[in-house]
């Protein structure tokens, strides 16, 4: 059952520059159990470097799936964890690596799960981190936060991997949960509403989406809530 | 107190072939907060290569301790933890990281205590290992263990950071909590907004409000959360 569930947790890398730190991710997925890499916009294509650095997990290269954006390797998904040192103002509370992770190994009980890490620069934007269900940090020296970016996966998959293999699991819910697309095609008509309604200004939308994509993105929304909601929506539309 | 407890940790590497290796490792220390590296017969110096992949921690690098056995390197330790992927027959037993740095991490109150990772192709001697105080290794993927050599330090040292500094957890949340009768009151407004919307018929009530009450317990609700949710509603009432 646990090799199954590791088998459901991607990990996705947005934007990487250099193709020896996909190749070193792959070994520090492997050496975990894990083998679903997502590879968004990779800033240079995989190479002879990232195979080098692979060394021996070159299988997990080989099995990459290339993506145009996050959304897109977030398909299928029911929880995404967001891995970021940064603070943000509008995030999530972040949760230490540990703690994260265990929602996240419950969740991969009903469905696919994503782990996401952003570029070896500047990590995650604020709109990526608003497509995730939650955020996670490393504890690290303030002084010298700056973990390499396969370390970062390792640390994150060996969190996974003793939860996964450690006894206590949260029961899934017993209620099947949203996918990915499902929920942003909410987002989508919930913005539509709104702004027939004119509770959104165009010319000023100030911060609204992103804090309803916050308040939202906080619980893990079910298929059946997602329903009710666009239900509601097409209820007050007929009204506008 | 922390911070005193986590200078005191050596970590020692033995026999490294690459010098980028001793890089990462100092790069991967740093991270955690652990400074004190100690090289035991490295067969190439320090070079170029170390300093690019130490990536800002080079101070550790000019700082290493050069010697020329383990039992130089461990002169005035009172602990010592082999890090070891391979099961030994004649070694102590070897205990998961987790478990294995609170001893280590509990005897750096009385005095300086190490880390010991050996080669890269082949570890730790036996006779190495039995230098040590007991013996840890990383849970790993039985059929691809092998961790790079930083990537093995990066988890350790991890775990003695978790262990030292227990668990940092952001602020759950830098924004204001509602109140429970500012939530019930959002309630009572969304439950008017979908009876005059039509999408919940008061002879035929389902579970709608029961479901939304679900849905929206799951989050602490913020007091700026409500406001916005009840500025909607206005918004879809007028044109109801």
């Amino acid at each position: 059952m646990s090799a199954e569930l590791l088998s459901r947790i991607r990990v996705v890398l947005s934007r990487t520059s250099h193709p020896g730190n996909i190749g070193a991710t792959a070994r520090a997925m492997k050496t975990m159990g894990l083998s679903a890499l997502y590879l968004v916009a990779p800033k240079k294509p995989i190479d002879a470097e990232a195979e080098a650095m692979a060394s021996g997990a070159d299988d997990l290269l080989r099995g990459a799936r290339l993506c145009a954006s996050l959304d897109e390797a977030l398909q299928g998904t029911v929880y995404a964890l967001a891995v970021s040192a940064r603070r943000r103002e509008l995030a999530h509370a972040s949760a230490d690596a540990r703690s994260a992770v265990q929602p996240l190994v419950a969740a991969a009980q009903a469905g696919a799960v994503a782990l996401v890490f952003g570029t070896e620069m500047s990590g995650l934007s604020n709109e990526e981190i608003l497509q995730c269900s939650a955020t996670a940090h490393i504890s690290a020296d303030p002084g010298y936060s700056s973990l390499n970016l396969a370390a970062a996966v390792q640390v994150l998959a060996y969190e996974v991997r003793v939860a996964a293999l450690g006894a206590q699991l949260f029961a899934p819910s017993e209620f099947a949960l949203a996918r990915h697309e499902d929920i942003e095609n909410f987002y989508v008509h919930l913005e539509q509403s709104l702004l027939a309604s004119g509770f959104l200004d165009p010319a000023n939308p100030r911060r609204l989406m992103p804090r309803l994509r916050r308040l939202f993105g906080r619980n893990r929304l079910e298929q059946e809530e997602v329903n009710i909601l666009r239900g509601m929506l097409n209820a007050f539309d007929k009204n506008t």
